[in-house]
């Protein structure tokens, strides 16, 4: 491995770390801004903004880089995520740590994505600064900016936390790992993408919070236990990661909690015996997603989600803020979140 | 261990690890704040600043919270360090991703220790834009905040690129070596230190950053050096970790390549055989560090510790934004971090 090649090779892993996502995050920050702007009139007119013709008005260049560096972030947290996890792949490709390993060289691969890992953090935050400095409440946007992250590490560490519930509390866990959705998932996803495009759009950071809050919460924890779905569901299945990954790891997910709640005696004991063991083979995760199945925690999830984008909905249709032109953009932008859902 | 008590417990050990340092970094800060408001006529009186009579210039407090900002990210990035190295000491206590594990748990002890280095390079930005807000010149002083972050993280990768030279090349590895403490030591230990005091107090941008390279570059890269000679000087072993750390691990160091490139056949056979190995026992730690006496490797790094002492001073006393007070404040300063040599 030749040392001045190094730096350049983890310069590019950024870009193909970066490579494949859908933009979801972004696509929510342009939309609230495009939003705001028009119920604040800024807008060309006061009715059917599209994406197509985007609304005239301060900056939309400036907020285009801010809906950047929601995805930066993002890169950065998967890259983080995938060393705590052990995850070999991700977005079909092998994960930044794996991709670094050069020759099979664990500790290199960890140290060198943990560091691309920050780069990307660090950049984000930058290019988010340089951003909000050229739209509404700079100072405030660059708070919401860092809080996201602050939300999302302990999102992490109380993931982590949940991995340590014992099987036998499955009320506690199903509690847990919602919580866990709200940290981890909601905060980044949903909630600041709003909040951020709300800001800059120029709302009042009192009203772009509570707006973003009531909308964000309840659809960003619905995009993550719809995840959850995709890795027991093979016709949903597009996410780039094997199917079941989440029951071969072992991951005490809500699925699992629901599953154990609702579990008579035989399939229960299947559940503690597979989860307990040290590895589950291609069978194991095979008879735990037909568990999930016919205990019917899929369904209870299903409905979890239905009732979470019910309340997102509910809090776009009373959100006073927003114009009637406005609150149908948002709800198009929350609903190209969850393709497969009517809310 | 309990789910809710975790995240309690990630939180106590931000303090843990965040305890015990030196604080040489923050103190250096106020020193450069309190050395260019006298400058800028700004301080109390334009003779003899001290400690014991700081110049009661726009805002102290401000500044103290900035020169913490720089202490905590400081932790942060020791603890990111320590999980790279696995190393299982730090200042004398176990290290963040130790202390985390919980009964041996070393994915769940990395995972928290990951995050909670995160949460503190996170919190030490939120904290540096809130001080700056109250100072001179925020927006550029946020920037100099990150790109201290980036440049740490990009000494990492530097550094850990650096330990895949080869052993014959022990010229390129003395030069890369020096590099890395240039990127990964010297940024925030002396250059973004000075920048940010010097900034917050009124100097210019150009000019701060200018004179913060000049006098910083040269102070931070030779405080590495001597922090790398303490590693093998029982005499001035301070540092919480076992005398020879270094050694042990195989690092490669500048004390290396200098040993490598000073040692007669014999010596260097010894070297190489003994680095070659997977591990180094004590009595290859003890030869090693007679090799390094014996090569004359360890008077070559005081050597260049005493050239770049010297060209430090020389950048304080020809600086020309600086009084004649100010300079006296920051060598004073500069000599704290120092303490066993004479410029």
């Amino acid at each position: 491995m030749p040392y001045a090649g190094l730096l350049d090779k983890v310069r590019m892993q950024a870009l193909a770390s970066n490579s494949g996502g859908k933009r979801l995050r972004a696509l929510l920050a342009l939309d609230a801004y495009d939003a705001a702007a028009d119920s604040l009139g800024h807008g060309q007119s006061a009715s059917a903004p599209s994406a197509a013709t985007p609304p005239a008005t301060h900056n939309r260049e400036a907020m285009l880089d801010l809906a950047c560096a929601l995805e930066i972030y993002q890169t950065s947290a998967l890259i983080h995520d995938d060393i705590i996890d052990d995850s070999d792949l991700r977005r079909g490709a092998p994960s930044a740590h794996k991709a670094l390993e050069f020759g099979g060289d664990e500790r290199l691969g960890g140290g060198l994505a943990l560091m691309l890992g920050n780069l990307l953090a660090t950049a984000s935050v930058r290019i988010a600064d340089a951003a909000l400095a050229q739209l509404h409440s700079p100072g405030t946007g660059a708070q919401v900016f860092l809080d996201m992250q602050r939300a999302v590490s302990i999102g992490q560490v109380l993931d982590l936390s949940a991995e340590t519930i014992p099987l036998d509390d499955p009320q506690r866990l199903a509690q847990a790992s919602l919580e866990v959705f709200r940290w981890k998932t909601a905060s980044y996803t949903a909630i600041a993408p709003l909040e951020l495009g709300f800001l800059a759009a120029g709302l009042d950071p009192a009203g772009a919070h509570e707006s973003a809050l009531q909308i964000g919460e309840p659809l960003g924890i619905s995009f993550q236990l719809a995840d959850d779905l995709i890795d027991v569901d093979a016709n949903g299945h597009s996410s780039g990661k094997p199917l079941g990954g989440d029951i071969r790891e072992g991951k005490h997910t809500v699925l699992l909690a629901d599953a154990l709640q609702r579990a008579d005696a035989q399939q229960r004991e299947r559940l503690l015996a597979i989860y307990g063991a040290s590895t589950r083979s291609g069978s194991d995760v095979a008879e735990v997603i037909r568990l999930f199945a016919s205990t019917g925690a899929v369904a209870q999830s299903r409905r979890r989600i239905s009732a979470l984008l019910r309340k997102s909905s509910a809090a776009i249709e009373k959100n006073t803020l927003l114009s009637r032109a406005a609150k149908t953009l948002v709800r198009s932008a929350c609903a190209r979140m969850m393709p497969a859902y009517d809310a």
